[in-house]
């Protein structure tokens, strides 16, 4: 393929117009939007609006007159849009690490007599991480099992079964339909980690049977560093779902002070302390952009963005040892690519010097997203190139490339 | 006292440079500080700054270049200043809320054999609701008791007393150092709640040898809506205590993407999920300009403001029926003030239509926080003259201001 075939491809994006929306540093190439969106300018604009005008004028009657108070129910409830579920179901509280407490525990709840947690060892680590935590607080058993075997494991014993829909590393997608019928017909129920699905594959979660969720607002969503997490608990599952962190913006009636906890019957229950209201500024600014886009079309761009990176990227530096580590077929992944290369993670700091923006994964995986709202295919087309220069000129061996920085 | 008394008492305020650093709405007097502080000049520029250059421009580079993997810490350090505790004492991170329930299960933790929460009936709301969620998912046993009754409760049973160091509708301070020895002396650990006090009263965390703290970083320290909330681990249970949020940011190592959790041995172990960098950007400015004011005379000159607002209420409006709800003792208080009236929900709102803006908490509290680094005793005697003038004239007997909002 020619850069211009490439640039024949963006003439017909029906996504073109979004990347107006962004102001994205000059010549750089941001293949990282599955780690850090970048901010579209409204986010900017209604981040400052929030702060200047919402929290510097108005004051303490911001709760009120510029609707804090209903921030995480009214964003959730735009999320909900992206994932196939309806507004009342999805909710913005927290990071994804506690609301996957908060689901996993109620999950044990709604299964009285189970007790075992199932997840795969692939899983995201702090997924795991946290399990482990909640299975050690709430009398529970983390049993953790090779992404293989997990058909096999599902029995009786199983509360629920926890999985990342699309994997951090290789991007591979778990049919989720098919999982959860897997976990149903055993009477468990699943909680998804849609950290690398929300705004990149059209997920469904209704159409699945599913039941629980949890999601990022900082990668595909653009929300900000950091930005709050959404969690996503089905209308059927609402009424008897109990929070372990039942703080006072879960309650039935926060503002009336009563001694003892009553749980609001719907998804605000999954609230616990005061929002971040900032935070949710820049969020809610970012689904009001994510939104116009239809989410079957930003899974289509994404696959052709990545499609044409792999194809690339195989015939051009195929014979540098670089090999894919990601599901050839779209169906089968997210909207990130992962290539190994025994230097990968010099590789990495090679192409972020000329621009070229991924990340890197331990022991040798570079690791590229292709946020479809605003790359085009020529900027891909352009990155391979860049990437093959670095390895046929091995401008990668440099020590300043080497130095592993505290976060990679 | 006259007006020229109060603004002789300002010529002599040793805090008075400070007002220059916020920009308040002209014409207000800003006594909700308590509830949530105004922006500092210094917090909006920084907040700009995270969003518009560290997000927009470094994007991703920014967990590194600019410091946000450091910043939960980094500003936890800085808050340690403020409490009487040492930099490696101290982080920044989730909810008040959340940090409760991570704090007071880990006290369970460090107290094994012992299934007790001890608290009073009277604390904050959310505080008890969080413990009883806990007692509910870790098999343990909330006891809220009258305050009077506390120390007869502190028993061998009790694992950790938990209380708010300042009520937050009273503002009765309760003697940190008389408590914690107290709970000492039945090996109980205190965990305290300082969201009144932090910003407010000189609080001596390791000088009264407590064991556990959180607070909030949304009243006296002006760190934003929603802003990142603070806890304190004293350095000897540091070791020890257990987080049940047991996510990837309190690893050991969180970018080694190790399979099983790991605790880090210090305070980053209580780190959860990613952290809300730009309510973190916010709340640090914040500090940075509260670090700059002695603790003791932050609380000298509120102590000041309070005796002058309670003194003229009590002789200006004492006939039409208000009366104090707080300490008379400024030694027994922190630095808000509430006084009953059966209006006076409708008072406040009368009140706030006045550019004079404080707060109600059910069934009668009218709630006056003040805070010292932009209050003058000018305003404050304004303040009670507006107040006087409302009441004296009916002015709250409207149907506007009898109209009850989502937030109170």
């Amino acid at each position: 393929m020619t850069r211009d075939d490439a640039r024949a491809l963006d003439a017909q994006d029906p996504l073109a117009r979004f990347r107006d929306a962004f102001d994205l540093p000059p010549g750089m190439i941001y293949l990282d939007g599955n780690s850090l969106g970048p901010p579209p300018k409204t986010a900017l604009a209604g981040l400052r609006d929030a702060a200047e005008r919402q929290w510097g004028r108005d004051l303490i009657t911001s709760w009120n007159v510029n609707g804090w108070i209903d921030a995480p129910l009214r964003v959730g409830g735009k999320i909900a849009g992206l994932l196939g579920a309806r507004p009342h179901e999805v909710a913005v509280a927290d990071s994804t690490s506690v609301n996957l407490f908060k689901l996993a525990a109620g999950a044990l709840g709604l299964r009285p007599g189970r007790r075992v947690i199932l997840s795969e060892t692939g899983n995201f680590p702090t997924d795991l991480y946290v399990l482990e935590g909640l299975a050690r607080t709430a009398g529970a058993e983390l049993r953790a099992v090779h992404p293989d075997r997990l058909l096999d494991a599902l029995n009786e014993d199983v509360a629920v079964l926890v999985l990342t829909h699309v994997h951090y590393r290789t991007a591979r997608r778990w049919d989720m339909a098919a999982l959860t019928a897997a976990a149903h017909a055993k009477g468990a129920l699943v909680l998804w980690d849609l950290s690398h699905s929300a705004g990149a594959v059209a997920v469904d979660l209704n159409d699945c049977g599913a039941d629980l969720a949890v999601g990022c607002g900082y990668k595909y969503l653009n929300g900000g560093p950091g930005a709050p997490a959404f969690l996503f608990v089905a209308e059927r599952h609402l009424g008897a779902i109990r929070s372990p962190l039942s703080g006072w913006m879960g309650h039935a009636e926060p503002f009336a002070f009563e001694h003892g906890y009553r749980p609001s019957g719907d998804i605000r229950a999954q609230l616990c302390g005061t929002p971040g209201v900032l935070g949710l500024a820049a969020l809610e600014a970012s689904i009001d952009l994510q939104v116009q886009a239809d989410p079957a079309a930003i899974e289509a761009k994404g696959q052709s963005l990545c499609d044409l990176f792999i194809a690339e990227t195989d015939s051009r530096c195929g014979r540098f040892g670089v090999e894919l580590a990601t599901p050839r077929a779209a169906r089968e992944r997210g909207l990130h690519v992962s290539f190994a290369h025994p230097q990968g993670y010099a590789v990495v700091q090679a192409l972020i010097a000329r621009g070229v923006v991924g990340d890197y994964r331990s022991p040798d995986l570079m690791r590229f997203g292709f946020s479809p709202l605003y790359l085009s295919h020529a900027e891909v087309w352009d990155a391979v190139a860049i990437l093959e220069e670095v390895l046929a000129t091995g401008a990668w061996d440099r020590p300043e490339f080497r130095a592993r920085a505290a976060v990679t």
